[in-house]
């Protein structure tokens, strides 16, 4: 399997790439190439042992970088020579079997959705990322690709993601829940009410109703769905809640005691990496025409390698086959909106 | 002043509705008038020391309670001598001057926009919470009266939002921020960028651009403003992800041992306290002709005190004519959406 990584994604890169990337060597099988992508001047001084991996490991020069802030569209036609643009490139000429990318996300989404395209049937990706919770770890999706979700969009979304809960996180027959204002049938927008009607008119998804925001850490669901815009609100507001709740505990000890605040250290690290999404490697961008994985900014080199263990693990599942073949059978279309 | 309490609203009533408003007692003036509204025979039982109270504090019978997961609309219909009901009543015709309930939300927010009406040059009335968080108070406006959203109604509750937080919290000079996907201009749906011209345009809100999920916990703003769906997913999802890490907290400090999970409890319970939503009394609904507390379901007779006392300040301090005065004073109207 060849995997393109993008060696100038996020705020600490290409180090903590370049070291992920080389870290993952030992994990792969012979058979694995692993390119890096970014100025090849940057890179190869990283690579110290790099001939003696050859054939495992190489750099395809990309000479320009977008920056983590810049406007996705206009960067991506501006920039034809960012490591964004040519890894997306690689994976449509079919020269790459999986992308990885802690960049910009916006850039990420707009290359990997213009370049691969959808899978048969698929009418938006939609990026699925992995709560670790205490009951066991949720699936969210969408997350950010698709901030005006129509219906049939969020149906394949749940599709695909308990496909992707089923296949990668081990969960048999997931639970998939959408997020709305109440549990009840006659709670929520519009949009929430007709993809309900999809859901409940599919006999092979666990649909187990409406959830609302806090049933994602209660344990009643395997996979939640929502559109991108309250997607990416989730993610960004649990992280915002764990970090001040964090901050507030460790005040309140400094201000007990010291002794107990250096206690509660390896209790919070242990937590820390329990319910660390670091862990998942990276959000999975489900119904594009190949292997895309977009990572957090601020990904450690242990996020880079387990992103591309996960992007292998979802090549040789072949989940992609198993979403078109779960689409074209299903009866919920997107015609048949009118009549719902 | 007179405030009408509902007996019968939330989980734990009347038990904790009624102890709340005995409670609120000594705090008041004499010329506050409080009444318990609900079955007579279920409240009189429960007021032993009625007599020395008169004047102070009445019962008013509403012998129907709606319960927490009746269908609103459909309840209110058929329960006219509902307590939630007959607040709203005593508020039109001004027999109180506030009302305040810890029942169900849905039919809260129907019987008070229906009945209350809007103040003048109000459009669509919100409801504002405030979170407590490490860096300071936060308004949030709206969690849930409002799930289709238009420009000018975000733009208000950045208006109403922003009062509140003035003359309530005492917060000088208000940040205001608008939810969205990304702190950039280009973020955002329709609605966002169009509410982001309408708050530009005025000079004398202190609006500070998107933000993001996580902002909320970081200090950069003392309001946020999003739709009522979005609202009620942070509402919800926060308090989820509080229940959940402190599980996680709880169980791996009973792993290692339980000593040190002993001494780890006051501080829990100070972190609690310090960060209790039940110090704010319940969510005002900003907007309507007339003073409103819904409460949260779970409330204590702690946050029914607080939310007496909170109606009693908001009351006081002519939140509503602020509201009216400025939005009378704006050069920002609906009529102007065609234009931005």
């Amino acid at each position: 399997m060849r995997i393109a990584i993008d060696a100038m994604g996020g705020d600490n890169a290409p180090e903590a790439i370049i070291s992920g990337t080389l870290e993952s060597i030992e994990l792969l099988g012979e058979d694995d190439e692993l390119i890096l992508v970014g100025p090849r001047e940057v890179i190869e001084p990283q690579l110290p042992s790099l001939r003696s991996r050859e054939g495992t490991i190489s750099v395809f020069d990309a000479p320009e970088v977008i920056g983590m802030d810049e406007p996705p569209i206009e960067s991506l036609r501006r920039k034809v020579k960012s490591s964004i643009a040519i890894i997306a490139k690689l994976a449509k000429l079919g020269r790459v079997d999986a992308v990885i990318s802690a960049g910009n996300t916006g850039a990420c989404v707009a290359a990997f959705q213009i370049r691969m395209r959808n899978l048969p049937r698929v009418n938006r990706p939609g990026i699925a990322v992995v709560f670790p919770t205490f009951e066991g770890p949720v699936t969210i999706c969408d997350v950010g690709a698709n901030i005006a979700c129509k219906p049939i969009n969020l149906y394949q979304y749940g599709v695909m993601a308990s496909i992707y809960s089923k296949h990668l996180l081990g969960i048999e027959n997931p639970r998939v829940g959408l997020m709305s204002i109440g549990q009840e049938d006659a709670k929520g927008n519009e949009i929430v009410k007709k993809t309900r009607g999809f859901m409940k008119s599919d006999p092979n998804m666990n649909f187990v109703g409406n959830i609302e925001g806090r049933d994602i850490f209660k344990g009643v669901c395997d996979v939640a769905i929502c559109d991108g815009f309250v997607g990416n609100v989730i993610l960004k507001l649990t992280e915002g809640v764990v970090a001040g709740l964090f901050k507030a505990i460790k005040h309140e000890l400094l201000a007990e005691k010291l002794r107990l605040a250096m206690k509660f250290k390896p209790v919070m690290a242990r937590i820390y990496k329990k319910y660390d999404y670091n862990e998942y490697g990276g959000a999975l961008m489900l119904g594009v025409n190949g292997t895309a994985l977009i990572c957090h900014g601020s990904s450690h080199s242990r996020t880079i390698k387990n992103a591309i263990l996960a992007s292998k693990k979802y090549y040789t599942e072949r989940i992609n086959d198993k979403i078109a073949e779960y689409l074209s059978s299903t009866s919920v279309r997107e015609n048949n909106e009118q009549g719902s």
